[in-house]
């Protein structure tokens, strides 16, 4: 094992350009202050982020999924993790409803993409570009790919859940940079990662549950799990 | 009076595209959680922002100023003001310093432009670009010339002081658009709104003296003008 984080295990393999990340069902919230498990996510998360990269990569999207290889294991191809967390939404909710104070389910004009400064030491403040230039994060030219790429995977994300019933409110994304500096799609794309809601009722089905005390964790992962399969 | 804001007063006067601002003792801090009064500021900040202003008119910066009328009072044309403030850092300190785990004073190798959101109910809430379009703060086109009369405006300011032996940290801009659709500079420029080192000790000249306990306030405003008028 190389890492351990909140949700996944990282562990090097025979090859020294390939990793296994594991999904753990361990659930935290708010900086970690808030602790649990919520049972089999491990396992749905594993899906979820298979099928997710999988058609993200059929639309021309590159990511760092290689193959599911068991029920909780994906393989990925090693990359340099860009300490920039991206956040796109398409709905107020969280911090941006507090930020902007919306109502929790307001309909943006457009959509918007945040920065986070990917430190649990600093709680992953919101930064902007100029922030992101002047600590070296990342190049203006890589940091331009990846916000085009973010907007691109928004729109495949948002018309792919659509068709499920799922209403995409926001989501974050991490990249990396492979070996050669291509940009891969990194970490998972899951409800822990996602704000999920039913597009009629829009129920929350996602991490929230957990955060909010809302009941229903396991249900609601299990939920979109159907819905995607289904 | 048709506006009193934390420092300054506002007045309409016989011409409907002029105004008379006032600038008031008072002094806040922590969105109004602090409060008191230091002693001439009014008169100080009317003169600095004058001066400031006046400097920057003859580089080529419109600015709302028209003429200083009185010890506290500066004549301005009437503007509609853009509820976005414009901050500009050459240096870490303050909320920076905390957001990025900097230590105060650490010199930035790039100048970071912030935005936040004008809006004392919200607490000021940083805000990004996306934030700014969706919710129709103000146009693209104007925020890239928001942007680059900011980065202007951070020369001239930078090389003015330094004149004077004084250390631009960082400051707040504030800008509006007159009834021909103009963008101009507004507001005040003073130690109420910039971080102002002497440029040898780093000593404090600005209103964190005020913000955090350590005495000679007076004395740091009755610094800078003297700096600025010897």
């Amino acid at each position: 094992m190389i890492y351990e984080g909140k949700a996944k295990k990282l562990y090097e393999t025979n090859d020294s350009k390939e990793l296994i990340c594991e999904f753990k069902d361990d659930a935290t919230a708010f900086d970690g202050k808030k602790k649990g498990q919520i049972k089999d996510k491990g396992e749905i998360n594993t899906e979820l982020t298979n099928i997710f990269f999988t058609m993200l990569e059929e639309k021309g999207i590159k990511t760092h999924l290689i193959d599911k290889i068991s029920e909780k294991e994906l393989l990925v191809k090693k990359v340099e993790i860009i300490p920039v967390e991206v956040v796109m939404r398409n709905k107020a909710a969280g911090s941006l409803a507090k930020r902007l104070g919306l109502e929790e389910g307001t309909e943006l004009s457009k959509s918007i993409l945040e920065f986070y400064y990917k430190s649990d030491e600093l709680g992953d403040p919101m930064i902007n570009e100029y922030h992101i230039f002047a600590q070296d994060m990342t190049s203006e030219k890589e940091l331009d790919e990846i916000s085009k790429l973010a907007f691109k995977i928004n729109d495949y994300l948002k018309e792919y859940l659509a068709s499920k019933n799922i209403d995409l409110i926001d989501f974050k994304l991490e990249f990396g940079k492979d070996s050669n500096g291509n940009i891969l799609l990194a970490d998972e794309i899951t409800p822990d990662t996602c704000r999920l809601w039913d597009i009629k009722t829009q129920k929350k089905l996602d991490k929230d549950r957990f955060r909010r005390d809302l009941g229903e964790v396991e249900g609601a992962y299990q939920e979109i799990l159907k819905r995607l399969k289904g």
